[in-house]
């Protein structure tokens, strides 16, 4: 730890070319050895070379019809009027390749193909069922539904026919499928069900697939605690990135191995990448790839190897570390630190051709870098190693809904939700930092925007990496405007009834998504918005955000507005006019909202100057953010409704009542996309659900009122 | 079995609506219970209920940077030129949530929300690392980097700040990313990695989910063998549906149980379905769903539960049941046939309430028909057992380069490969039976044809449902024409080294494949067309066939044309006259195949008429089709080339050597499409494989003649 690290700022390409470069020097920039698998275990493998038939298939002429076999030229003249008559054979007089009875041959005889059995006096027909082998003789059938059978003259059994058949007519024959030697499947492909049909029936009981890679997953962290340890004291973090490499791993094929936690400390962190790097062909190591004091990555992989990147330009994920554990498995075995650190030495100046090389990937901790980061750099290289290339998502392109900025020195990543509303794609940027890891839950996609870009403008189009599939975001339903707890009932209630339907819904307040509406930009918004001269709600600002328009105004519920403050109600508040109380710090909601509307219509008829109200400039954007300040001891109080302090154990003053209603333009309310949703007022468990939340009241759920504004 | 069955012919979604009907009443028509699995198993299985989150994340206020925590209102004033100093806290003086060092605490002491520590006199300072959470007095965190460390006039430690910085500034206040008793994830959503974090992040160790499906999968069959089980004798079939299946099910969210092969007779099967029923929850029988004297499945599942459904207009797959076992388990448990038998007729009159009902599917045993079953019958079962939609392949327009002829009684599931040519997308038929596996292994997806529709005309718009990426179908090099295993070497090196580039090739002959170019379906065409007067190869007939097309016609091999026989040559062949001897019977390649054009030059120049050749109208598609035909003893001789003759161990009697080339429109030639495979020409590794298959001369391969026909 002589050494300071500076965290660098690498292009992506530039870093991703270091890391290959190093990985083709050693070898490894290629797909894993070969393993034999049994075809039942091969589905989603790849194979590891071209695979040529064994057998062909079928593998001798066979039957395709339930019938008699016959020679085609003794069917020549058959005719209506003019039938034609066949011996049948008896069993003694056949050669092989038939039984008894017209049934499936339970111990068939093989034909040797060179030495035909005798050929049989003209015309002569045998039974055959489908599947069964011609006999050597014959080359075609005549299905059962067109013989009649009849007595022979001489006694003996036959059939009469009244039509002809040309050669091979229904007969399957030897090769129709694959033909040996053919060639069955390529190398490099992935292996579906199907595909394990062909390797069977062309004779293949195993196959030949690249072996999956080994990933190990080191999670560090003085300050992480696991998952089932029970709700971690502040300052200690459940430990998860660990769960999302690993399935991400498994995802991409590989097969992953969770490694203990590991806290902050040099020895431990190099002790923890020995002991995996002999039996994996790739190690994560998350977090400390930065470069602050506790962040040993880089050190760590400078001591065993090399350090090939430190630092790549993009965003998320910029504090990465790319780089090699170079060591023969014996030395990685070696337990004393000193003869490693001499070894280290030795090594920098006599290159040792026969050392292991074993790639590591230093993780950043934030969690959506961390996903983003196997994204970029943990899923090409896997694919790399069973033949496949990186995976490319299906995009999409729409129009920005606001300005997306970004940083000029880095490459970003932004995450986006996507609306299909009209026959516009509206693209909405997340703009939430590294560590919501939800950003990345509710994403439809990515937004690349290139270094030196300083972003796009609002309305710019831009192309969508996406994360769903474009026919679940074409159905689903848009919501921007105020936050209310229905909206996440609705939400439920859709996905269950409708195989999944969505109902996305942007946070953003009552007055910005009638302004999403003007914009064409969702289907429908949420609003309880008062008029502060005539306590009216929605009405008159629908007037003015949207004139002309014909709007379809929906009640929803009826809701309690209140104070939300600490269980016991500590400083008494009882009213309006506590706002001002100089012992009383406030959270607010943000511009737009109806809340704050609320808040300010209250205010401004007790004639209170909002600069007079201590924390009235703190904003959040929904009831439990606004519950969790209080629940926290940030804030005392914050106007917010009912069910939002009860879900967080508040106490609440109520001090008003309000209407919380959808504005819907009309063609989306009449439009199919809708109906679900809309029926959803109607139906009893949802509104049970919905009059079940403390503070809500149902009475007129779903009354619509169509306006011209 | 005193009732005879019929295969009946009913729609496909009748077929449906029936059998889920049954399972309806039978309360089977909806998700599997419920099980709780840990995070780490849970990528891919689907929620089976709403989560909400139990803890907020961040659980506390949190440092975003490393920094100095502080209270924004004592940095108002700061700028260049005004420093203002704070008084870093000793360790003594703290409240909760620091540590002496800026570094993650290792044992940090929880905040309790509502009893804070007094208050520290101001202005005051806090190291704190990005994590660790706020002291309960701070609201903001200044970046290490922008302030200096200064000596208090009364000794203590301090820092300098040159600008002042807002509430909450890089901190990440609790809940940001979730707040608890927020909706984390939806029911019926299938996990995918990042989902994983965020249900830890939110407090959940492990998560319900629908149990996976339990699918029994029993062949049937005497004639059946398994793959294992060596080369099978003729009449007997390598048995590989199972196979195919248990990998589908897999796919398709299950747990599939592969069952030994039974024998074709009723108590046998019977017998493997009663022991199948108690623990499984769908019952796949492959095959004897037809009507046969061998056909069984009708009869067993009569026997057991309700035949709902036997046989379904559609193709291939017509021999479909559609039934439900229903007994108690006691009643599985039976041993005795009798009893069952009793069972059942008392079952008719009075029926049983409690009885468990098991959802059966007769699949019919080709192997195409089979696979077909499943995704139609099995895998929409599945999904909506796992609270999923059916899976909806992705679909593609385009336009049919052939008649595609179906049957008016049944819904027709045509595959089909589809080529990107120009700004086409040509869809062409495969039109193989349902026993030819690789034509599903080929195929780029599916045309429904509906019923009462005798199909499409030659470029009539189809809309088809596909099996890959439609973005491998626009990258794929289409050649139509005339077979040589080159094609099939360039098939392999292409995907080997373009990461999966498909060159898709149909071969239909040199002729057709000039017809093809024509009609701009194909890239390019294979030719070996000899001028029956000139003796000169392709030139006349691309001048025929493109008047006035600039055409790139570039060498690919010289190759040997000869008689392939018998090992052994036991009829002595030696010269193009052989074809007329009477004890020979030879087998021909289709009309406008070279190899045919060939044959006809040669026996035209020695005055011979077809007529008076054996076997002339047996065609075959392809060399190795030919070859096929000879070892089988279906013919004594074909003419072909000498690969296709070694292949299949056959001996060759060589007559001619002629030019394979190929024959690419110069738009094409120049395009970027083709530059992977005009560049595999001057490949050396490419080169040697050609030069190393028998009869092969790669003499000038690569040389290009630019004409304007």
């Amino acid at each position: 730890m002589e050494r300071k690290f500076y965290l660098e700022d690498i292009p992506l390409d530039e870093a991703w070319a270091a890391f290959r470069a190093a990985l083709e020097a050693a070898g490894q920039w290629q797909p894993l050895e070969a393993e034999t698998v049994p075809l039942g275990q091969a589905n989603g493998r790849v194979t590891a070379a071209a695979v040529w038939a064994r057998l062909s298939s079928p593998h001798y002429h066979a039957a395709a019809m339930d019938g008699y076999a016959v020679r085609a030229a003794d069917t020549v003249g058959a005719r209506e009027g003019a039938a034609l008559t066949f011996a049948l054979l008896e069993a003694g007089e056949r050669g092989s390749g038939g039984e008894g009875e017209p049934k499936i041959a339970s111990a068939p005889v093989p034909v040797p193909p060179f030495s035909p059995a005798p050929l049989p006096p003209s015309p002569t027909a045998q039974p055959v069922n489908t599947g069964q082998p011609l006999p050597p003789w014959a080359n075609a059938v005549i299905m059962i539904e067109h013989v009649q059978p009849v007595a022979l003259p001489d006694g003996r059994s036959g059939i009469s026919i009244r039509a002809a058949v040309p050669p091979w007519h229904h007969v399957r024959p030897m090769g129709e499928d694959m033909v040996a030697t053919e060639l069955v499947l390529p190398a490099n492909h992935r292996l579906r069900p199907v595909d394990l049909g062909a390797l069977a029936g062309s004779g293949h009981a195993t196959v030949s697939v690249y072996r999956r890679p080994r990933v190990a997953i080191i999670p560090t962290g003085s300050e992480l605690v696991t998952v089932d340890a029970g709700e971690p004291p502040p300052g200690r973090i459940i430990e998860y990135n660990s769960l999302v490499l690993a399935a991400q791993v498994e995802s991409w094929g590989g097969l992953a191995t969770r490694r203990p936690i590991t806290p902050d400390d040099f020895a431990a962190i190099r002790a923890a990448v020995l002991a995996a790097a002999p039996d994996h062909d790739l190690i994560l190591l998350n977090a400390g790839s930065s470069a602050g004091s506790e962040d040993y990555t880089a050190h760590v992989v400078e001591s065993l190897g090399r350090l090939l990147v430190h630092g790549v330009a993009v965003r998320p994920g910029h504090p990465v570390v790319l780089g090699t554990v170079e060591m023969t498995n014996d030395e990685l075995r070696m337990t004393n630190e000193e003869e490693h650190a001499e070894l280290v030495v030795r090594r920098r100046t006599r290159r040792n051709p026969l050392s292991r090389v074993t790639p590591i990937i230093g993780i950043p901790g934030y969690p959506v870098s961390a996903a983003l980061t196997g994204e970029i750099f943990v899923e090409p290289l896997l694919a790399q190693w069973q033949g496949q290339r990186p995976h490319q998502p299906a995009t999409l392109e729409g129009n920005l809904t606001r300005k997306l900025v970004s940083p000029t020195g880095d490459e970003e990543f932004a995450r986006v939700v996507v609306g299909r509303v009209g026959d516009r794609n509206t693209v909405t940027p997340i703009s939430r930092g590294a560590g919501v890891i939800t950003s990345l839950v509710r994403a439809d996609g990515i937004v690349r925007v290139p270094r030196f870009s300083e972003g796009h403008d609002a309305g710019a189009p831009v192309t969508v990496h996406l994360y769903r599939d474009p026919r679940d975001i074409a159905r689903a339903i848009v919501a921007i405007g105020s936050h209310d707890l229905t909206l996440d009932l609705m939400a439920q209630f859709l996905a269950a009834r409708h195989d999944g339907l969505r109902l996305v819904s942007a946070n953003v307040g009552s007055l910005s998504g009638l302004v999403a509406l003007r914009r064409g930009e969702a289907h429908l918004a949420g609003s309880h918005l008062l008029d502060l001269e005539t306590g009216e709600y929605n009405l008159s600002y629908i007037r003015r955000y949207l004139p002309g328009w014909e709007i379809a105004l929906v009640s929803l519920v009826g809701r309690e507005q209140g104070w939300m403050v600490s269980p016991g109600n500590p400083l008494g508040l009882t009213g309006w006019a506590d706002a001002t109380r100089p012992d009383v710090s406030l959270v607010n909601r943000q511009r737009g909202a109806g809340t704050r509307v609320l808040l300010d219509y209250e205010l401004g008829k007790l004639g209170i100057d909002p600069a007079a109200v201590r924390g009235y400039e703190r904003e959040e954007y929904t009831h439990l953010a606004v519950a969790a300040a209080v629940a926290s001891g940030a804030a005392d109080a914050g106007l917010g409704i009912r069910a939002a302090a009860r879900a967080l154990h508040l106490d609440f003053v109520p001090l008003a009542r309000e209407a919380y209603e959808l504005v819907i333009p009309r063609a989306h309310y009449e439009s199919e996309r809708l109906r679900p949703l809309l029926d959803l007022l109607a139906d009893a468990e949802f509104r049970a659900a919905v009059a079940a939340m403390p503070g809500y009241d149902i009475t007129g759920m779903g009354d619509m009122r169509l306006i011209v504004a």
